[in-house]
């Protein structure tokens, strides 16, 4: 850590800083430049809160040297991590593509999904039964009943499943129906109690980036699962929000390389919420892969016009089967499998 | 709702999307205008699920004339409400400052804060027991024992207190420890579980404004609240992201006149979490009641160089006295009391 | 157009509105809907301007419902638009890389820098004379004899040049020179009076995405290029703006399939500025061809860390060679030729 | 400037970096910290190109410790600066309201739109005679005959006069009329030319903030005006775009007293432009002068909704009247005058 003095600070103003730093555990090593004085702090600056050093009236700028994040970072692990599910390596060179309807409905639905999603050649299967809506008034999801639907259904093609979980209370009944991998909303990705409850479980945890969340909040969110002793964690970039409206969100690509290099955990990208169309989702699954993603969620329904929820988002089986053959030469361009 | 129909759509298709409006329970009204034709829907929109008739191959554009919230709603009640906490009033002429500490330390250190915000003239007392923080590793909060602290040293001084909630499983505390107004934050204020939970409640909720959360999205998360039975809502204005990182946050203003016409519950404004710098939290104090905000919310703390987290934001005893006779004067400049 | 009635507008208020459309030469047709009355408005509803008929008191919101862009729309013209640059066709199923440096040094950097663009088969070649620089002290082009240099360099290996132009006073030089085609820089999408002088000529103009524009606006910009007669416009995708500073801006790599649907004409992406360093540029490059891009616009330079400018995102000789094999793969991967 | 190294970083490549700075005439600095080697760069740091350092194998990240600004820093020049207009002082304790049309349209408008300013108290006056529009479709100004309708109801009211130029090649014709204040629209923030040009003139100038624009590009903005001679610069928050689309801009309240410590230049405020609508022009203008505004820049127009454009939020004479009643009393809140 850096610290910036200001010009027009005094001696005792400086004695004091250089205090505070002793006593916080660090030493100071002080810089005189020809502008400005710099002290930079030798010892573990993660000791250091928020706000404590800012709060002295010498200081004009504090600069972290570290990383805020160490077991979710390619520092603190070199090579690659795979996160398997069920067997299904996340991270290696084979890209999984998870698809599935936004919704569980009902038994049939399931079924006929389930059914597509393996046709069409994918290896595992999403389908919410709880559901985050903006709106109090519209359909909430079929709730615990939904993950019976979709366990069987599920099982019947083979396929390990992967659900949303928004309530710490509703861990039970997940590992109950034996929920292969746990995802972590948009909306939850800094509901500190839930990163805490799903860090203590010995399950795959998806975490999908904050609506607005910066690389460095999103890593830290994983830091906290990984903190409480879960390690198996994949990054979920979704889109996020800018001043364009046309689209629902801005698919960020550029995360996806930069998230390689910051961590050693697999990273998979979900263009079905990012651009809010089906239309869309093609491009952005082939951009996706492209730039190096190890994975994808996609949303598909067996009749996408009779949704119940993003009806316009979802692919049609025919679409699903279409897309995984254009996505897996993408892959090989690129020196992947899928 | 309006759906203008694609210049190319089929007669088949547009005779799809009429049957579709009437499965829905609306009446379609088609106008053939001169480039374009467009279907008007009489009967109650809010039947029309998200992207359902945006997946019909017919439709262009899909325009909605009604707001999604109602409840929290100008239209629904014209005239301002009042939320009372313990006989003070929200929404009225009288502006209220809501002071204290970022969080709860000490039973000593509530002590001296709770004297200084009750000799400072503010009314209520704020300070958090749980904090959400980014990292995993810095300090949390007090937890249980820190709600003791604060009721006592808000009891000593009648001090009604604000507190956030982070937790479902905490209700039952919040209950015992007879919280008088729950705090929502921002990073909660689409936690839909907690809403619903809080919603239940017969305590008045500050409901602080997500990140990046729209106006929209704002209204609709106290929908939830109000849906589920309380109308005790207050709108906390916080601060934005933005591309601007010079500052933590953008305090948007503008939102406090636009929700003033959009709902009749009371709004106000957090400069502390908003600047994130002391030096920022009496401008921006004084904007917001400029602007006609119904209160604040703001950090203090006996010594702000010795507190445990966001350091540089509180204000010293001596600061906030010497703001409330400031926002005295700019209060009254607006026709009100404070 | 369609305007919604305030619930409370009185008869006269809403006549003084159907009055006020009629004058301005539009037919007003009014439904009754269940909560809202709406007015339709038939004819030419771009004679109305901004702001003017939400003036009135009777009006709670107005809606467009044709697109404000004619000529470059996909609607005026239904097929793709080849834009040729000396015999080099932007939009057909060939992709085009256009490579150099950053900023014109000298005559020797140009030939080296357009020997190495011509051995990694690039078609085009870029540089700068006139730089836009965020700081006054900082380097800002080497001017009109940087344009020889280029002139010459590129001559040698027959590479046609683009390059910026900043300020209509030097759009004789650029002519002069047989400037192949003008780029028109982010910070100047909305410079009008440029917009319209290089509407005036007959050069292929590549028009750069404003940090923050929409998609609406940016095709607003290009529709006064081509209002004032020059139709050989490419638009050039170079990120956005947004909250996440750890890269410099967001790719959209969105915008492309939404461009490829809105407008007839080609569609580029710089991935150097987009991502701001040179270890990003190939991901980016990747993905944007994946995602349906016409073309590339990446910085080159003979010795990436002697640059005058950004040094830190050109690719080497080496680094341009080995991406354009890399890039090869994925264009044939999504069925086009580089 | 300091530069942290990469932990993998080797000896030679350390060395290449102490190397390159000592050419670039500063001397290195090394501190061998716990976990990473800093470097310290003593000397004038504004040597050092963009991405000259970053571009070298040993390096992780440069942190830059000056401002890059000079002239116009707070650092520069310790008091605030009073920029006079025809003896109206700005950046003093009287604040100034500049008011006028969004556009000149009639000679007798700018006669009637004169008057209501002068009866309102406003000591200046606005109005373009050039407009920059998005659509090339819409009303452009009435053109230099405009400016001489302005010049001649101003003068009737002997008010000064503020208007907006867009291209260099006016310039000539804006000294011809003897504008008195020369407005840079938020779209030429960085049209660096047109800011060169305008810093070689004897004009006060009101730089409008870009739509996206960082504080510090703002203010590096300035600095090309100053840098060429012109220090007579007023700085215009205008609103930023966000997320939100509620109404047009976000007015960033923050950015007066930030700028107001970063320089010692005035900062006014446009509320009309910020919030797009009539009835927001109160409060945000309220709020501006309570976060410390310097001024304001109000649109008003002799019958708002006869306007040519923007007529949704300009103000009514009688409004203008009644704001300016207002404005006194929050003025007075702060210790000022208007």
């Amino acid at each position: 850590m850096i610290v910036i003095v200001k010009p027009e600070a005094s001696a005792a103003q400086l004695e004091q800083l250089l205090n505070r730093i002793r006593e916080l555990g660090l030493t100071p090593m002080v810089s005189q430049g020809a502008e400005r004085t710099v002290v930079g702090l030798i010892g573990d600056e993660r000791l250091v809160g928020d706000g404590v050093l800012e709060s002295l009236p010498a200081v004009e700028q504090v600069m972290p040297i570290l990383k805020p994040y160490k077991l979710v970072s390619r520092e603190f692990k070199k090579t690659d991590s795979i996160v398997e599910v069920r067997g299904i390596p996340f991270g290696g060179p084979e890209i999984q593509v998870i698809a599935g309807p936004c919704s569980v409905e009902t038994a049939e639905q399931m079924r006929q999904a389930a059914a597509a999603v393996r046709a069409a050649g994918c290896r595992l299967m999403r389908g919410g039964a709880f559901k985050p809506r903006t709106s109090p008034y519209t359909f909430q999801g079929v709730g615990d009943e939904g993950l019976d639907f979709f366990r069987e259904a599920a099982d019947a093609y083979d396929l390990p499943i992967v659900t949303e979980l928004m309530d710490v209370r509703k861990i039970d009944v997940f590992l109950e129906k034996r929920v292969d991998v746990i995802q972590i909303g948009t909306r939850n990705m800094q509901n500190f109690d839930l990163l805490k409850e799903v860090g203590r479980l010995n399950v795959p945890v998806i975490l999908k980036r904050g609506m607005s969340a910066t690389i460095k909040e999103w890593l830290m969110a994983a830091e906290y699962i990984a903190a409480h002793g879960n390690h198996r964690i994949i990054f979920a970039e979704r889109g996020i929000r800018t001043f364009e409206t046309q689209y629902r969100n801005v698919l960020d690509v550029t995360a996806i390389p930069v998230l390689k290099k910051e961590t050693h955990l697999p990273v998979i990208v979900d263009p079905s919420h990012a651009g809010g169309k089906a239309a869309l989702v093609a491009p952005l699954a082939k951009a996706a892969i492209a730039a190096g993603a190890d994975g994808l969620l996609i949303e598909s329904h067996p009749c996408p016009e009779e949704a119940w929820c993003d009806a316009d988002q979802a692919l049609s089986p025919e679409q699903l089967t279409q897309l995984m053959g254009e996505l897996r030469r993408v892959a090989e361009a690129v020196g992947r499998t899928l």
